[in-house]
């Protein structure tokens, strides 16, 4: 990361880890060890692990600033961050095993450690518990935060979808890679950044306000992440050098690369036709994708949905505490180190 | 099947299949299709079949009567039935991933013909949408609901794991095993017997008894189950004959036999430890089973339990009509061709 975390994401974690532990807790033993060890918390037999190598929580501290943005009390969101965060971590277990990814955050996938088949069941009881949280209390801000959730979980599966059929498909356009992106991690983030609100009662403006921001830090967080995944560096990662490029993703780098209508776009193309890229291969590929402008219309692209973003928490009529917090962290999650 | 199906099940199509049909609907196209050939509506390429092959909405029906037992119109239930027909779907696309069936109602498995990695977002899509529909009105009623459905699905998951830890375990007592079918079965007919009346925000006695009912329908299913899965004809179950001994399940018939202490119980227990049965082993397993006890077992806790729900039925303290409906629903489910 080029930036220091912010400070919401302790904050928000202090606040949110306890109850993401209680909902796993839930869970009978043999589902729950893979969950924890997924979350960082255990190793893969379940022994408590000194240091916390789960994720940043970035999704539980959206829903948390929305809350705050509601003029809430932060607690307010913490069903809501909790549903989110599971939410995600469900479809980071699924994921994995449909792009046959064997590390995740410096550590062996769900599915390499437990079996592909276990890692079936653990997804769909970590998917299924983020309902059964958010509505362990049946309140009109509960079912609607909930109704919200499952919307947007939808919304997100939708995303995955339309990008496995992205990897087939002829020809793809600049305008169907933006729309995969905004499903895939839009529409999560459009939820994280909503739900504290929708769980305050907040009016109306105030939670579109806030979904605008989160479609726009998602979208921006994927243009990022597209970035990292031919550029990033495996340390920062956590994942192989050039990863997107060896599972030839139609990623937006690579897109706008292929939809350049230059020269150099048919033997990109070409090498994306391959059944196997070698080292050099991905170097050309890389040099290729850039030569074209997929790099830099990509960092503008994240670039851009910063200022949107920005644009959204101004006009969401938040006091400026929050509106700092929420500005931070869109930062931290689009402006990273590419 | 031994017996007619029961009228509901038509009256109840009728009625649940356009909304789980524009439910559907609502996936998009890549997901739709695959959805659409699950549930036995089209081939694998989206072309509509000319008769229905899908599954009998055995969940859908008792959703509706349980509406109706609360004195409600069936169309109350609509909802409940669809939701329920969903997360009883997305577990069987999963659940023949995990258990490697090629097989689903006498057609190819979606993982078969999609590919593993596609039957995954498949079965994550038709979870989602099942919360989605639920919820897609957030009233107190539909919110409970969905809480419901929620606490359901995520037993239901309970059980399909401990059903696969079942297999590797060294013994597994007759309890076990009989918990792990209250959850894996028992759970989620739980919810389909009571969701039409909580939808109708009946008393909370005659949701628990349509609970208690559901919960004995479940139990009666699954000691059904487990003896067409072992003697069951193979036009009749669309499954290979001795498909549950060929993959050595921890199944009630077995597990009652293992723990009989009767001379006999070592030599199957031999014959389960093997890593592949051919035929004759098949076949001697299979007798032995019926030595040991486990078949009449099996098929007297099937009987116990249409005998309890029909006693739950009683207590619930509804209309004629709707007793009868149950109860004939009941014999279906349970007392099957075995």
């Amino acid at each position: 990361m080029s930036r220091q975390a912010p400070e919401v994401l302790a904050r928000a974690g202090e606040l949110v880890r306890p109850a993401l532990i209680e909902a796993v807790d839930r869970l009978p033993g043999e589902l729950a060890v893979p969950v924890r060890y997924h979350f960082g918390w255990t190793d893969a037999h379940g022994a408590a692990l000194p240091e916390r190598s789960g994720g940043k929580g970035v999704r539980g501290a959206l829903a948390v600033l929305s809350a705050e943005a509601a003029g809430a009390a932060p607690e307010v969101a913490i069903p809501g961050a909790v549903g989110v965060e599971l939410i995600h971590n469900y479809s980071l277990i699924h994921d994995d095993i449909v792009d046959g990814d064997v590390e995740r955050r410096h550590r062996p996938t769900v599915w390499k450690v437990y079996g592909t088949d276990n890692a079936v069941i653990i997804g769909d009881a970590v998917m299924a518990l983020a309902f059964e949280v958010l509505l362990a209390e049946t309140t009109p801000p509960r079912a609607a935060a909930a109704a919200d959730l499952a919307r947007a979980t939808a919304a997100m599966i939708a995303g995955q979808s339309q990008d496995m059929t992205l990897h087939s498909r002829p020809s793809v356009s600049v305008a169907d890679c933006w729309e995969m992106i905004s499903l895939k991690t839009g529409a999560l983030l459009n939820h994280a950044s909503a739900v504290g609100a929708i769980l305050a009662d907040a009016p109306t403006e105030t939670v579109q306000a806030l979904r605008r921001y989160g479609d726009e830090v998602g979208r921006g967080f994927q243009a990022a992440d597209d970035l990292l995944g031919i550029w990033g560096r495996p340390e920062v990662t956590g994942k192989p050098a050039g990863n997107d490029l060896r599972e030839r993703k139609r990623s937006l780098p690579v897109t706008v690369a292929l939809n350049s209508g230059l020269p150099g776009a048919s033997e990109l193309a070409d090498l994306y036709s391959r059944d196997h890229l070698d080292e050099e291969d991905l170097a050309r590929a890389a040099g290729l994708i850039e030569e074209l402008g997929g790099r830099s219309a990509t960092a503008a692209a994240a670039r851009r949905c910063m200022e949107n973003a920005l644009e959204a928490v101004a006009s969401a009529g938040v006091g400026p505490a929050a509106a700092a917090e929420l500005q931070d962290l869109a930062a931290f999650i689009v402006d990273r180190d590419h």
